[in-house]
């Protein structure tokens, strides 16, 4: 049976991946009346006395919303909200599991950016934080930008920021192995979507001074009528050598290609037409932009995949447990740059350099300490920043 | 300590009443892959191919909303939202403890029905059903009836109708230990807010005849202009004598008193003036319309309280948790009156007749029996109806 259809089966027989269970005692009139009526009034109006209260009263200091429409959801699309589920409960476990974290998967049955940010926000008073996951691009990074603006917890899109803290993670370290600086590298990021957008972006942040984006439409250059608002930010952020062409025109010469794209579109040829000792990190899934094999052939000196049956799995997991747990432990009012910045130099920093090999690059999911690396880190920069509340 | 300060500190150890936890181990890259990438990816295509497989498939089939406003909060009027929710992570544990259903709480910051209705809808597919608590009157009915209509899950309004439900099954064993049929008394219910309408209409339901409303402007009575418009339909629905006075009035040769008002707005004197071996359910919390020793010595001959310490407790835990139970198990469309019924006759039917008395007449809230009583009665009463899915 292939890894679906088990997943399926598995699935009939869990009847849910995640429960909602108490965590107090309510056998006798007594322990009926501490946690509940009469007594549960006095927790009320110490809230309604200060709000803030609610972070020491409830479940809220602990507790995310996994939210989506469904719209992204995996490689799959555009499945609706309810389809969307089985991801954001898969989520929720691993939240649970690898950082203690209570987070709770909530779909919502619209699609208007106006409708998604309003309901969200209008919940957002049961939640420490708000973890947006699998909204298609560009609708994405509004509702981010509109939630954050109205939110008063960390609002956090995963599939953007996540994704950009772990790559950048496995950039710092592959640029260890081949001895190569961040700030003079060459560096192709493919694909213009949310992820490749925020991957782009936090790499900026970290130094990178010679970027180029790519989509469909080729190269991303200021000027180009065919990008969305995003796109065209991002048109004027990098490619300053104002190239135009295709894929293949990007890569030659690049230091480092970042794909987050579709199947099979980088050849071997691309990859020998980059600079010595290249990195490829092909990270469309299942099938990657090239296979690992012919990376490897072609001259890639590092290759990493988002699979876990090759080496240098670049995966989610190594950041958003940490993240909201460091978040949450500190109450920060958000997770900005200097924090994503700090999770991504944490998780590089859990490799030694002893353990550092073009094989080696990022620690394994299964890592108990990555959680809590990160979780330490976010709390240093939120505090550093100054967003930390406790 | 008063139970209030214990609860306090209480909640400050608890960090929380309510826990989201995994069901699934995700110890290895193999449970990785079958609870989350890429297996996932088959029970989300089979939800996105039939929405009802997310019944199966995720834990919506188990996963009871609880949403306040946070207009109405126990006695304490309107709160806040956030502060309503110690009540609602309560009550999370009492569905959790009672009937083993996964209850999440939900707090929206919003007083606009509209927009109440609406983020409740958007949100209803994470779900198997809503339960509406502690949304002030008469804003609640218009919310419930809205949403009844929008969602295809069961709306439940627990301020409403488990009290109903719960003070129905009261009635019906108290007019046995006072060898009188529901047809033929005279019933009082005082306060005509959520609760009040929603006793009045599901007695009426189950047979009474002779009832009638007292709120602070006097007895219910149609025609009158100060009624909102539930209170108008209630005006028309009862007191068809037509009656004009106050509470006094009403109570005079009344059979039944049922309070859900104020505290102490009940003399001795006005139960002295009910009929003969009458019944008094003074409700209001903490503090009773009339303390339990004044009325049995002003002849009342069944006395019931909403207060743990006085014989006769008349608790919403008794219904809730196995309504919600039954619902889900059967996966109901609605929550409808029969069903309601059901659930009261059931409630009253675990006291035996040989146990049946004056100071007995209600299950103890910890009776083990009671949720899977309940639960049964209600998935019985869908399948008669037509509304179970399964």
């Amino acid at each position: 049976m292939d890894i679906r259809q088990e997943s399926l089966k598995k699935h009939y027989e869990w009847k849910g991946k995640i429960e909602v269970t108490s965590r107090v005692s309510v056998h006798s009139r007594e322990e009926l009346s501490l946690a509940y009526t009469p007594g549960v009034a006095e927790p009320c109006m110490e809230i309604h006395k200060n709000i803030d209260k609610s972070f020491e009263l409830t479940r809220r200091s602990n507790l995310v919303a996994v939210v989506t429409d469904g719209t992204a959801v995996l490689g799959l699309g555009d499945i609706g909200p309810e389809a969307g589920m089985p991801v954001m409960e898969g989520k929720a476990a691993l939240f649970k599991e690898f950082a203690d974290v209570d987070a709770f998967p909530i779909c919502v049955r619209s699609k208007d950016v106006e409708e998604i940010v309003r309901t969200v926000y209008l919940i957002s008073g049961s939640f420490g934080g708000i973890n947006l996951e699998d909204i298609s691009a560009p609708r994405c990074f509004e509702i981010e930008r509109r939630l954050k603006e109205l939110c008063d917890i960390p609002v956090f899109h995963d599939d953007q920021h996540g994704t950009a803290i772990v790559v950048a993670a496995a950039v710092l370290n592959a640029l260890k192995v081949v001895r190569k600086e961040i700030e003079s590298v060459r560096i192709v990021v493919n694909g213009a979507g949310s992820a490749g957008i925020a991957i782009a972006r936090h790499l900026l942040n970290l130094g990178a001074a010679d970027l180029t984006m790519v989509d469909r439409c080729g190269i991303l250059c200021e000027g180009m009528e065919e990008l969305n608002p995003a796109q065209a930010d991002m048109a004027r952020l990098t490619n300053r050598a104002h190239k135009r062409g295709l894929l293949a025109d990007a890569m030659q010469g690049a230091d480092l290609f970042i794909g987050v794209s579709a199947p099979g579109i980088v050849t071997e040829d691309m990859v020998r037409s980059m600079a010595a000792e290249p990195v490829v990190f092909a990270m469309a899934n299942p099938t990657p932009e090239i296979m690992p094999d012919l990376a490897k052939a072609a001259g890639a000196k590092v290759v990493g995949t988002g699979r876990s049956d090759f080496p240098n799995q670049i995966n989610n997991v190594l950041a958003f447990p940490g993240i909201f747990r460091g978040a949450l432990d500190c109450r920060a009012k958000e997770i900005n740059e200097p924090m994503k910045a700090a999770a991504s130099h944490a998780i590089a920093g859990l490799v030694s350099d002893s353990e550092l090999s073009e094989e080696y690059i990022l620690p394994s999911a299964f890592d108990r300490r990555v959680g809590e690396a990160v979780a330490n880190a976010i709390v240093q920069a939120a505090r550093d920043a100054g967003v930390a509340q406790i």
